[in-house]
């Protein structure tokens, strides 16, 4: 059991520093988040204040609160951090906010975020309550498998091929996701993603068992289209399962015959 | 059989009191409550007039009308009812308003609510025709059971400890829902509902059997978050048992190991 | 089979009659058959063109074209038909309509929705191809059967006893919905709908075997709800189906004790 | 394995006319094809970027760029191609674009498009990740077929009857789609695509295993609604699978004995 997270404004911070939150540009992390979780909340990623969606843009970091409904957060809800001033603080789990809204408390998924963008360099990280994410989580429970492996369906392609490569995977290739078991409190679930980040360096997503996922992606656009790409790969594999069809199969590539 | 409910307007009203249901503001309960059932009618929970939501602000109930289409409903449909009036009327079944929509009834589902308002001091009460809610009432039937009871699910976080305790379930913990049967007419389901509060008064909900379920909170945040939140989890269930899995299982927890 | 309906104006019509379909009210039928479909498109129920809806206000008939994507649907694009006038008709097959657009012909549907108004007095008609509808269908052909039946399930509430009877259908009632074969042409379906009118004189619904249901209802209120109200019963109908759960129960009536 | 398609801008060219994507016309295809890929996004066709869209105006065929975010697409996000241009190009591989967006690459999906164009005279072509469609491939997969058909369903009538033939399918009639097998890269389904045309002269539609379906007709409105209907059969099939329910089936017409 860890003791819960504190959270500090940053030493050198004289106010709220409210301006970091306030553009016309649809654009900013501090607008797009709340549209991004509205839409997310329409697709029942984000059911019941669960769920979320955190921004990084160099070395500021955007988070979602903790318990606000996401189809109507606002972005003075909006929480900024500093990574370089979080790397500085003495212990890992007290938050240096630079701007803090008035009435909500830090999430407790931001650990979490900061991992992927610590550990991977990611600019977005999106958690989903998914249930289709969950449902995969109870069939590999049942095979005692802590892996979601699918392959051979075009959606895969939606993929990069991991950290620092370039290029998307391939029709043919195995989509590899790990699952890490749930824990009592969400923050203390940071431990065992890192390790799963470390055992499975090419990955962009972890299963969290009975509970969700975890979608990260260079910028927003990649993080939110691998998330959709992940999510449409785990509704097919609950409805393959109701159909007895394997996620795994071994099939002989088509050639083209045309030459130009 | 019960004599229907009449609704008289109160003795020292001189008007109709249509200021009760006129405000700019989107968050006053009269607004809200249209707002919110039109997003439940796009959830399916109150399809073809069935369903509802309530909300009390301090000794004043707003209630929807009876055969309304709940994604049509304006202000001015809403009935106002005062609970300190209500409690000095001569019988429980005879209601009065201190405001009433020209052309619509009092809903059948109005006992209900203020059984919410009056036994656990609810801010908000919201009755979902869900069918996801239908579905485990009736699979629960099968297996003669009164009660809906789910574990090691993370949503489960998104429901209070209990009435006056303060916070929420944990993961591991067991969320329990009562079943009641369902009568003939709506109403009497009041009594029946009261039973099941007062036999699990930490619950926030009782399902009715191959009806629908009523969830409730201290205001409209917590009661619309605990009824996504259930819907979720009834949702999740319905698939677990198409795929064979169980909604009661033995986990052990996962302790994390770092210490900061 | 049938030769093929031919649309002609009313004699005594000298222009197109467009007034007919131009209103500033968005309760008028020409503004509210667009802004119906739109919303069934939505829910499924008139994808590709299929399905549609119709409004009687006193004489005149209201009708959407044929071919016409229903989302898209503009007051401009509406038939308007006199029952009178069509009821003086040399033919049946002929109709007589007092305003046409220019550019689609007439609804396959037209004689059906022509029943409901003239055999039921109804204001309202609306068809859907909601495959909710159709799985009822089907699988009630591998059990031989010609009727949808469902009791003991409270949405059931939402429909009406029958013609020119008051009041609704209780929670144990057994809703009864009658099954007609399809046919290669819509217009040849008239026949057998009438008949299903005459066999079951108290229903609101015809579900047509294939291919989808007609439903409906004084007015254009009580049309919509019951449709909703079907489609959620045909909803839960499959799946109580996929849980091997029966539609016809006997279930003993819960009777509150409380005395007021 | 095949190289990279190039994307060179027309010889003639001076400017990239833009002029071509400007319109204040809602249904100019630049403005079309952003507004259609948004209402695919909410119908679960175009998730994660995959799928898309192409619309042919006479001799111009505008199409969706790779990678593109298909509900947020907008219309200078749109590519130009001249079908003669393209013609006289000295290499089927090599695209001639009159018009290219500053940020994107050209879709893989654009010689597929081109097939249904210059093969079929086709005036729109539709290609969706449907999961439907998909799971259809994936049950024909088990039974070995590269076909699928079914008869009896009155949502058949959606589809015409063939290139250049006048009419649609009846309600008897037996709707077949072929499928071809998933290659490693979109452009070489192309070859296959074009064998299936010749083999399935009528067929408006090709499933590819795995993959998705690739849906065309004479103008926007028949190839988008051919594409509607083709989903609903595509659910409705996955739906009759999970209850045992048959494809085809042999049913005798029902003959209406009413004369006029």
């Amino acid at each position: 059991m860890t003791p819960p997270t504190t959270g500090l404004l940053a030493e050198n911070t004289t106010d709220n520093n409210d301006h970091l939150v306030q553009s016309d540009d649809p654009e900013h992390p501090a607008n797009l988040i709340p549209s991004l979780c509205a839409k997310f909340w329409t697709l029942g990623w984000v059911t019941g204040t669960g769920g979320g969606a955190s921004i990084r843009d160099d070395d500021l970091v955007y988070l979602a609160p903790s318990g606000v409904q996401k189809e109507l957060m606002k972005p003075s809800d909006i929480y900024v951090l500093s990574l370089a001033a979080q790397a500085q603080s003495l212990s890992r789990r007290q938050r240096v906010y630079l701007r803090s809204p008035p009435v909500y408390k830090p999430s407790q998924c931001t650990p979490l975020f900061l991992a992927a963008f610590t550990k991977r360099n990611a600019g977005c990280c999106i958690h989903t309550h998914s249930h289709w994410a969950v449902l995969v989580t109870l069939i590999l429970e049942q095979q005692g498998s802590k892996e979601f492996r699918i392959n051979n369906i075009e959606q895969i392609k939606g993929f990069g091929k991991g950290f620092q490569k370039s290029g998307n995977l391939g029709y043919h290739d195995t989509l590899v996701i790990p699952v890490i078991e749930n824990t009592a409190h969400e923050e203390d679930l940071t431990e065992f993603l890192e390790e799963a980040m470390d055992k499975y360096p090419d990955t962009y997503a972890v299963l969290v068992r009975r509970h969700g996922v975890y979608v990260w992606g260079d910028n927003v656009h990649k993080a939110k289209t691998q998330c959709e790409s992940l999510d449409y790969l785990f509704q097919l594999a609950v409805e393959m399962k109701q159909l007895g069809l394997p996620w795994i199969t071994d099939i002989e590539p088509t050639i083209p015959t045309r030459k130009d």
